[in-house]
C-alpha cells in the first residue's frame, strides 16, 4: 500500500559526506509551513512566490542555531514531485545535514522512503514509469552510452515509442470492438489485409525493442570479458596491455574484495569488465582447483570470452580441451592467438579456421587494436551504437515486451483463423495492459512500490 | 600569489556518489553568461533576477543534453562569493555531475581551488578570516559541541570579541601617540593608573581566550583516551562497558586499516577517542615488543591515559614499574581499580591515595558511570561546558593571540619603566597587527592561501 501522499517528507538528497553543500529537501502539501516553523529569514516562507531563494537560518527549537541556509521554495505543481517543496542547501558536513533533518522532521515532516519523492512525481503525473526508471538509471550511469540511453528515456523516447505503438492499438482495438455491434448484419468495418498488417507491423515494432535489450544491457551494467586459456599464455599481459591502451574506470569501491582480478575500461564508450582468471587445466591441487571452479563459474556468465592460445607452440594433445571448449562456449569466444612474433610453424591454426580470431603480440603490442575493435564488434553487433534508435535496457521492460508480442501473435492468429472479435479483442486487452504496465498505467501497486525502494533515499 | 579574481570558477559542490542530487557551483563576473551559453530554458539566466530558480537542460556542444537541472541564480554582491554565481542543481551521478562541470568549463569557466569560493567571500568582504575558518570546521564537526563553536565563530562571535580588544588599543595607541606631539609641554593625555589598567585588562582578556584552546581544542578534535595495563586487567572489557552504557560515534572511513583498537564515543556531548594498548610489560617477545612500543607511542600522545590496575591480586614487586609510570604521566592519569567486586586485602591501595582514581567492577558495573564523570571531568577542567564564553579553536589563533599578550606585556613594561611613548607604540602596533591577522586585516598572503588551500574543493 502506497504511504499518505498528503504528508510531508524530507531527506538529505545529496550523497553523505564532507564538502561544501548539502541539500534536504522536503515535500508536501505543508512544507513551506513546516520549513518556515523553523526558519528565520528576512520574511516568511510561507509568501515566498515559487522559484525564489531566501537566505536565513535553521534553529532547532532546543538546540538553537542550526546552520546558516539558503531555503529553495517550489510552489505545486512547478515542483520535482508536484506538490509544494522546499530544497535547503547547508554547509556540507554530516552533523550539519543530519541535524537540519532532524529539525524538519521535529517540525512535522517525516523520514522519506527510498524514491519516494520521484513515487509522487509519478503519482502527480510529472512524468510517467520509463521515466521515473531513468532518473535511477541516470543516477546509475558510468559511460556516455548509459548516460545518453537514460537521458533519453528521461525525455519520454521510450513513453513515445510505446504510446504510439499504444494508440494504433487501440484504434484496432475499438474497430474491431465496434464490428462487434454490426455482427449481425455482417459488416465488416475492419479491412482483413489492413488489420492483419497492422498486427505485423505493431509485432515487428516490439521485436526491435526486444532485441535492443542485449545492447540496452550492456550499455547499462557494461560487458563482462572473461580471460581465459591456460597458465603463462600471456593473460595478465593482455590485460595491461588493453588498460595502457584505453581509459580505465576507476572503481568507486576501492576496498571490495574480490576474488579474481577485476578492471573496468572504456572502448568506444562501452564499459568491458575485464575478468582475468586462474589458467584453465586440469590440477589435483585444492587450491588450484577451487581456482578453476572460479574460472568456471567466471566463463559461464561471461558475455564475451577470451581465449588466450600460444602461437609459440604446438598444442599438440591439449587441442582436445580447447576444441571441446569452442564446442561448448564458441559463439562467445575469440580466440586470441598470442606470441604472433616467435609464431611457431609446428601450431595447429588449421583447427581453428571457422573461428573468430586475431593474432596479437603482447610484445609489438601488434594485433592488440583489432582485438579491441572485435570486443566491440561483439557487443554492438547489428547495433549502430551511434544511432540514435532507442535501446531498453530494463528487464522489467523487456518482459513486458515479450508479453505484449505473445498476446499480439495470438490476436493476430485468432483474427486470421476468424475465431471472432471477442476473442482478438481478448488478446489485444492483454497487449494493451502489458504496454500500459511499461509506462505506468496500468502497474500493479506492489511492482510500483519494488520498483521506487530501489530508489536511493532523497530521490 | 592569489589567482585571477575576475575569471569563472567552477566546480561540484556535494560530495561525490550516488544521490539524488548533486551541485555544481559556479561564481566569477561572467557566470551568468558561463552558464547561460549552455544553459537551454525558457529564458535567458542573464535577464533572471537574483535568488531566482529556472528548470532548463545544460546541453553539451558536442555531446548534446548532459541534464535537466535547476539553474540557481544569484547576483553580485547578494551571493556566497560577492560575486555574479549560479548553482546547478543535477541528478545526483558521478557521470552526470562531472559532464555538467565539463561543460561549463568548456564554455569558460575553469576549475575553482580548494576554498576559493570562500577566498573570494573573504576578498569581498562577505566575512573575515576567523568566519572562513569556522567554515571549515563547521563542515567538519562531528559533535553538538564541535558544531555549536563553529556556528558561534561563524557567526562573528570570535571576531566581535577580537575587534573589542582591538578598538580598545587603537584608542589607547591613539593617546599614547598624541601625548608625543605635546612631549615638548611635558603634558600627560593619558592617566598613567587609567594606561596600566588598560593593558592589564587586555592582557587578562586575551588570557582567557587562550585558556580556552584547551578546551576548544577537545570540542573540535576530540579527546584521546589511552587504555593502559597488564594483560587481562580489564582493559576491553572496560571498552566495551563503556561503548554500551554511551553513545558510539560511528566511523566514517570503515575501511581504516589501524594498528590499535579505536573507538570514538560520546560522553556529555564531547567525543572521547578511546584507544586500547597492547598490555604494558617487559618482554622479549619481538612481535609484543613491536606491541608494547606502539602502546608508549600511544601513551605520549594521549590527552587522558586510564591505567588499569587488578584489585584482586597485590602487584608485589610490580608496584615500582606502575609508580614509575605514574611519576611520568602522573597528570594525565585516571587510575582504575578494577575488579572491585573480588578486592583482595593485600592491594596496595595505600601506595596510590595520591593519585586521582576510581575503583570499578567491570562485572557488575559498579563504578563505571563515576569514571565517565571523571573523564568529562579532564577535560572540561575549569570550563563551563554549557556556557557560551567563547571557545578558541584553531591553533593559528592561540599562537597570534600568545603573540598580542607577549608584545602587550612588553608595552605595559616599558610603559612602567617610562622609557618613552615611542617605544610603547611599537609593542602597542605589533600586537595590534597580530590581533589583525587573526581576523585577516593584516594576514600575509601565503597564510591566507595556506589557510584556503585546506578547504576541500567546492567551498
Amino acid at each position: 500500500m502506497f504511504r499518505d501522499r498528503n504528508d510531508t517528507i524530507a531527506a538529505i538528497a545529496t550523497p553523505l559526506g564532507e564538502a561544501g553543500i548539502s541539500m534536504i529537501r522536503v515535500s508536501g502539501a505543508e512544507a513551506l509551513g513546516v520549513v518556515d516553523a523553523v526558519f528565520r529569514g528576512k520574511s516568511s516562507l510561507l509568501e515566498a512566490l515559487s522559484h525564489t531563494i531566501h537566505h536565513g537560518r535553521i534553529v532547532h527549537p532546543q538546540d538553537g542555531i542550526v546552520d546558516d541556509v539558503l531555503a529553495s521554495v517550489f510552489r505545486k505543481p512547478h515542483s520535482y514531485t508536484g506538490d509544494n517543496a522546499v530544497e535547503i542547501s547547508c554547509h556540507g558536513s554530516y552533523y550539519v545535514s543530519r541535524k537540519v533533518l532532524e529539525t524538519v522532521i521535529a517540525a512535522g515532516a517525516r523520514m522519506a522512503d527510498p524514491g519516494e519523492f520521484t513515487q509522487r512525481a509519478f503519482l502527480n503525473g510529472k512524468m510517467d514509469l520509463t521515466q521515473a526508471e531513468a532518473v535511477a538509471d541516470l543516477i546509475h550511469s558510468k559511460t556516455a552510452l548509459a548516460h545518453r540511453a537514460s537521458v533519453e528515456q528521461l525525455n519520454g523516447r521510450l513513453s513515445a515509442a510505446i504510446n504510439e505503438i499504444r494508440k494504433r492499438l487501440i484504434d484496432l482495438c475499438s474497430l474491431l470492438e465496434l464490428e462487434l455491434d454490426f455482427a449481425e448484419e455482417g459488416i465488416a468495418l475492419a479491412d482483413r489485409k489492413k488489420t492483419i498488417s497492422s498486427f505485423e507491423c505493431a509485432i515487428t515494432d516490439i521485436d526491435i525493442l526486444i532485441q535492443s535489450y542485449t545492447y540496452g544491457k550492456f550499455i547499462r551494467d557494461g560487458v563482462k570479458v572473461v580471460l581465459a586459456g591456460s597458465p603463462n599464455v600471456g593473460k595478465s599481459s593482455l590485460l595491461n596491455l588493453l588498460l595502457q591502451e584505453n581509459r580505465a574506470i576507476v572503481s568507486e569501491h576501492p576496498g571490495t574484495t574480490r576474488d579474481v582480478i577485476e578492471e573496468t575500461l572504456l572502448i568506444d564508450g562501452i564499459a568491458f569488465r575485464l575478468v582475468d582468471t586462474a589458467g584453465l587445466r586440469t590440477t589435483t591441487d585444492i587450491i588450484e582447483q577451487e581456482g578453476v571452479r572460479r574460472s568456471n563459474d567466471q566463463i559461464s556468465s561471461a558475455d564475451v570470452i577470451l581465449l588466450l592460445l600460444d602461437l609459440s607452440s604446438p598444442l599438440g594433445s591439449a587441442i582436445e580441451g580447447v576444441l571441446q571448449f569452442l564446442k561448448e562456449f564458441g559463439d562467445r569466444v575469440i580466440l586470441v592467438l598470442n606470441k604472433s612474433d616467435i609464431r611457431s610453424s609446428g601450431f595447429e591454426e588449421e583447427a581453428f579456421k571457422d573461428y573468430d580470431s586475431v593474432a596479437i603480440s603482447c610484445v609489438s603490442r601488434q594485433g592488440v587494436p583489432s582485438l579491441a575493435k572485435k570486443m566491440v564488434g561483439r557487443v554492438v553487433g547489428g547495433f549502430d551504437s551511434h544511432s540514435s534508435s532507442i535501446k531498453i535496457q530494463s528487464d522489467r521492460h523487456r518482459q513486458l515486451l515479450k508479453m505484449t508480442q505473445n498476446s499480439l501473435v495470438s490476436a493476430k492468429n485468432v483474427f486470421v483463423d476468424g475465431l471472432g472479435n471477442e476473442l482478438v479483442a481478448i488478446d489485444l486487452r492483454g497487449a494493451l495492459n502489458y504496454l500500459g504496465e511499461i509506462i505506468g498505467l496500468t502497474t500493479p501497486e506492489d511492482i510500483l512500490n519494488n520498483i521506487f525502494s530501489r530508489f536511493c533515499i532523497g530521490k
